[in-house]
């Protein structure tokens, strides 16, 4: 006889992700053109890059038993120095020379398995159960299961093109406080450039704004702003903006949150975080009972890749990649929906999705005729409203998330194409009817 | 003004390992002796085969981007096979074929990064605050610090030379029943080869007895067992024993947990673990949430290092090397020591330990004489305090942990040289006084 087990509540909490099917789904059948997946361009890879940097890593004993041996729980230094010195460019507003700068930032930094981990720990170093974190709504829906399985509730903020409405935050901020919530409130989440799902960048105004609203809201202890700049390298058109980070007071208030899994390569798994002082030795602590430091060998590698400029010449690579990408999808879409004023979709400077939405209220969820044709045309997309707080009944359904990072152009055409298909016929149906 | 953070309960709870000051100490000043850490040996790191490794991984360039992508969650299927199909060889007792049951297994298995973050998202998976975990005592207390970490009491069952008492785990067991405190516990952790502290192994009896009682005791929910073999490689002397694992009933019962740390290199921060079929899941959607799969490129290269070999006969080399090792502090310790009848310690078959006893009370503690002696003399050891339960007021405070990992055997005699050196001067003291 089986005996049960008995899960804890933080474990009966985690879900899977509402993607995951989607890309097994995409996995079992080579058919299907997935716009679904986040993944990175296969053939960008940098795999001749990385093979230099690990045989001159490990072609030096010293250096190369010093890779394989174990780390520190915070990471490689001259890994978090390299970090802090890219990261202290952001600073040119403050006076602070930038050698000391680059010290104090490198102090503040810890390297992790991906970003992904980074966002883990901050929310299991701050977060109890019934407790608040306010996020832009839609956004990058994995870290909301993260939210959930720490039992907090999510609270999502509408967007518009430049990121996340600071007066809808402020309005959010300002009903918790009378209704007496404001204590449970822990972190603003903001994936502020190239934003998954939407490709929005949060404007300079307002990067200002919500640092200015996390301080005054600040009355019952510190609210964290959690800046999530995944997809910050990957920026095709227009000039980089300074990090929430740099502002003046943001290094109390923000947690930096960077990868090299876009930018360069998701299998060498390295991520790393910037805290505020007083958050660097929790997070540590948790760290060290999680795994005393991510994967020696890869962090030696990035290292290498960065001190020896092949992850800036990466990085023109992967750019002029993927704007090639983005142009295609933008093109087709173009084309496709050309007689279709129902249909519309952002421009994005940077990052690896489309935004999509159906004016005309054509649902997009996994169950809709919308959803099922493109399937049948075979075409994934990712619903709108996985990317929305799944807790709230009112949110759109009628978006879709258009992924052009995996894809080459002709089959980015030739999904795009699928799905207007799709449209086509599940509208004619409509009409029909 | 600075507001202040709010840490979650988990935060709060969770601390720094006692050792970590000594290992940091250890790296400042390079003329002591480290007897403290558990690390690996530098000269036997496999920098030539893992620069072999990687070169071939990334050789042929779909390999290549396959490990420079996205893994699975669950990591690589051929690691997970690989791994099955030599723990397969456990099973010799079970009519099993060995080809279904490599297959089986693989589909129960999990890459993590190291073992610890399987112990990590194993307690994460299974405790609520109160709930109760047994292990040894003296045992691994970075892992205690794990489990407090969650909220739950560790309580110790004492060891003797065939390793954990199970009678005096079944009395345990016994009393938390009478006290209405059974449906607490979750789970017994047992590293049951060649253990951290002490060097001993669970005798083959013993390991048919544990199972027996984690089954008996099992009425209000399953009791996990936790077997954590990051030593079973390290063996020099004797024969392997099978995992409690493959005893007859095991698979529902244990959580098996290897790594590539000890017997390879902790640089590639690569573990794993065999679940029972109802934890995998659960432990997916965790693992998920962390970091949805560890270093990939580590796993093609730990892959290609079992599959061609290598990993094999760096074994040999590591099992020629560490035997020495441990003979060179068994001879230093018994020349030492030899007018010292008040003197014990074990003679380790395996692992990085050697656990010593002052059968005079010598206290040992951080702020004991003899500990304030050691390090002046210029040698680091780990209070064996440290290792037992810190709750428990009435733990032993007279033993070492002597670590023979790091130091090469010149450096090693010479660490128990001044180990003598200090007890012989606390002791004169003790009886000039």
């Amino acid at each position: 006889m089986t005996r049960p087990l008995r899960l804890s509540e933080q474990s009966l909490r985690t879900t899977d992700s509402p993607i995951t099917e989607l890309i097994y789904t995409a996995m079992r059948d080579r058919s299907l053109i997935s716009l679904a997946a986040g993944l990175v361009d296969e053939e960008t890879l940098p795999t001749a890059a990385v093979a230099q940097a690990v045989a001159a890593v490990l072609a030096d004993p010293s250096v190369g038993r010093a890779a394989l041996q174990y780390g520190t729980t915070a990471g490689l230094g001259s890994l978090r120095l390299a970090l802090a010195q890219r990261l202290a460019g952001d600073f040119t507003q403050q006076p602070t020379a930038a050698a000391p700068l680059a010290d104090a930032l490198a102090a503040r930094c810890i390297i992790t398995s991906g970003s992904q981990q980074l966002l883990y720990l901050v929310s299991e170093a701050l977060i109890d159960p019934g407790d608040i974190v306010i996020t832009e709504s839609p956004s990058y829906f994995v870290y909301h299961g993260v939210i959930e399985s720490f039992g907090a509730r999510v609270l999502g903020v509408p967007m518009d093109h430049e990121g996340m409405s600071t007066t809808a935050l402020a309005e959010l901020l300002a009903e918790l406080e009378r209704a007496g919530q404001l204590h449970r409130v822990k972190l603003i989440y903001t994936v502020d450039y190239f934003q998954n799902p939407t490709g929005l960048s949060l404007s300079a105004s307002r990067r200002v704004e919500l640092l200015r609203l996390a301080q005054q809201y600040s009355r019952d202890g510190r609210i964290l702003i959690l800046e999530d700049a995944a997809y910050r390298d990957l920026r095709y058109d227009g000039s980089d903006l300074p990090s929430i980070l740099s502002l003046p007071g943001g290094e109390e208030y923000v947690v930096y949150a960077g990868t090299f899994s876009k930018p360069c390569s998701p299998g060498l798994k390295t991520g790393y975080g910037f805290l505020p002082a007083d958050l660097h030795e929790p997070i540590l602590h948790l760290k060290g009972n999680h795994d005393f430091g991510s994967s020696n060998l890869s962090q030696y590698i990035v290292a290498h890749l960065l001190q020896s400029g092949a992850f800036d010449q990466h990085l023109e690579h992967l750019r002029t990649t993927y704007r090639r990408k983005r142009d295609a999808m933008l093109e087709a879409l173009a084309e496709t929906f050309a007689d279709c004023p129902a249909v519309q979709w952002n421009q994005p400077a940077g990052g690896l999705y489309v935004w999509l939405e159906f004016t005309d209220g054509t649902r997009t969820g996994p169950d809709s005729p919308l959803f099922r044709a493109a399937r049948q045309a075979g075409v994934l997309v990712v619903p709108g409203e996985f990317c929305h707080v799944t807790t709230d009944q009112d949110r759109p359904r009628h978006q879709l998330r258009l992924s052009f990072g995996v894809a080459d152009p002709p089959r980015l055409r030739e999904g795009v194409r699928r799905l207007g298909q799709a449209y086509a016929q599940v509208t004619k149906q409509l009409q029909t009817v």
